[in-house]
């Protein structure tokens, strides 16, 4: 087993993905960890980075950003003019999932943030946390992480060798295809979609309104299906909405499920044989079409 | 960066999860690639690895086994008494989403079965292929894996270091613990969904009527989410239907929405504060539910 071949880390695991299965960190993880209130554990770890990255690419979008996940795949991302304001929208976008969750945000964690929210996390990850909201923090079950400067990627074990890829956030630039320009703060939700749509598992596509994510379909085989879910988990949010899809639409279906619940822009990459067909339907549904540079795929 | 102190393997990737971005692979595959009618990608490796490891676990179940899949999680896994009709189940179980996809099997791929579908597919792993089918798909853009023995491992990197697990499948032993005794056709049916939702992404839950999934719910932050999108799936289909959760139900919501969709018995770990309470549900439910050894996450 290839693995072996590395140096185990000083973090020994209780389990792994299970608790009958037994785990192993190699290397050290480029984090300091500030307080244990239980035993990290596997998952915390993959919950953690995923949360992280995500928190990481909301940084150029506006002063403040946060991300609650679950299952290595965020069930809501905000960004904000508060770091209060950020937190609250991430957790409250779909309050039922956060619960025991993770939370990365990128900016420093004050007291003021930790009493911001009642929720029960697991984890929170910050650049940051004040002596006050340590103190404060050190006395609950939650584990805090504060990342050093690290480059991202993904990869699984795959017939006892090691598949690794480049973790890459495309640039936020999108190129208006057809349909009418958007204001700009259309354009911080398109960006905001388009950021969590890159950390949600494929197939994947964010629904954003209101620089919070209101309807995320992910980690299904069909494109079709996770339009289906975000307009469903979406519902009347969806009115005048921004969707982003993580790869090209296959055909026109998925995006007439977005428009059928009345999501107004979308923004996706191109590169299908049926662009042209897909870019005709935009058109006549009366939806704004921006291409992105690149899929953005996770699994 | 931890991988580097591997060594890489004779197999090169032309791009990474997404086309901007790189990718290696270290040590080298524990398999055989038969045929590359197109160059083996990233994805393509990780989906097949994925595929592999349920249809390995469909040994013991029935005497055939099939998976299809897409995004390295199932859309359609049977079991038969004939090659043909598993293949025909597992990717007529959701023949949308197994376009493009990966088909593992774990008997003898032979000219017959090579002839008895119609679907694209990206790649096909079984242990075997008979001459008369190679010549056969080596027309054809497909990629053919035969893989060889290997321990599974399931991992991810997380902040720059790399988190390893065991990957194992628990003894196949359920116990009732509320409702009535099941016929072995029934067995046979839990056995099946718990395989599948140990293969799909977390949360999952898998529905399973006359030895094929009818319903997956999967890679959800929620686990009613995962009940709602497995019963939608199955529809009609649901109805005296077996289904599988991949850990335990924190409260009886989930159960209720299976129950509702006509679901007759039900399997799932036990470990919740709840138990009590969701058994008692069960029970008024009419709901037979079995519990399994341990939780079976993947992500």
């Amino acid at each position: 087993m290839i693995f072996s071949e590395l140096k185990e880390g000083s973090i020994s695991l209780r389990y792994g993905e299970n608790p009958h299965e037994k785990a192993w960190v190699y290397g050290e993880p480029a984090f300091q960890l500030l307080h244990e209130g239980r035993r990290i554990s596997y998952n915390n770890l993959l919950d953690a980075d995923a949360a992280w990255a995500v928190a990481q690419h909301l940084k150029d979008i506006a002063p403040f950003g946060a991300v609650a996940l679950k299952h290595q795949t965020p069930c809501g991302v905000a960004v904000a003019d508060t770091p209060e304001e950020a937190v609250r929208k991430a957790i409250d976008a779909d309050a039922e999932s956060a619960y025991g969750g993770i939370l990365a945000v990128n900016f420093p964690f004050t007291l003021s943030v930790a009493k911001s929210y009642k929720k029960y996390l697991e984890v929170i990850v910050a650049p940051e946390f004040t002596e006050e909201a340590l103190a404060y923090l050190r006395k609950k079950k939650v584990r805090l992480i504060v990342p050093s400067r690290y480059d991202a990627f993904v990869g699984k074990p795959a017939f006892g060798a090691l598949v690794v890829s480049e973790r890459i956030l495309p640039p936020l630039e999108f190129q208006l295809q057809v349909g009418k320009p958007i204001s700009d703060d259309v354009v911080m939700d398109m960006k905001l979609a388009y950021v969590a749509v890159e950390g949600a598992k494929s197939n994947a596509i964010v629904i954003v309104k209101n620089s919070v994510t209101v309807g995320i379909g992910t980690g299904q085989p069909s494109r079709k299906r996770s339009a289906w879910i975000a307009t469903t988990l979406a519902g009347d949010k969806a009115h005048g909405a921004v969707a982003a899809s993580d790869a090209f639409f296959p055909f026109p279906d998925g995006l007439e499920i977005l428009a059928e619940a009345g999501v107004s822009v979308v923004v996706a990459p191109l590169g299908s044989k049926r662009d042209n067909e897909v870019l005709k339907r935009a058109e006549e549904l009366g939806i704004t079409f921006y291409s992105a540079s690149s899929r953005v795929f996770r699994h």
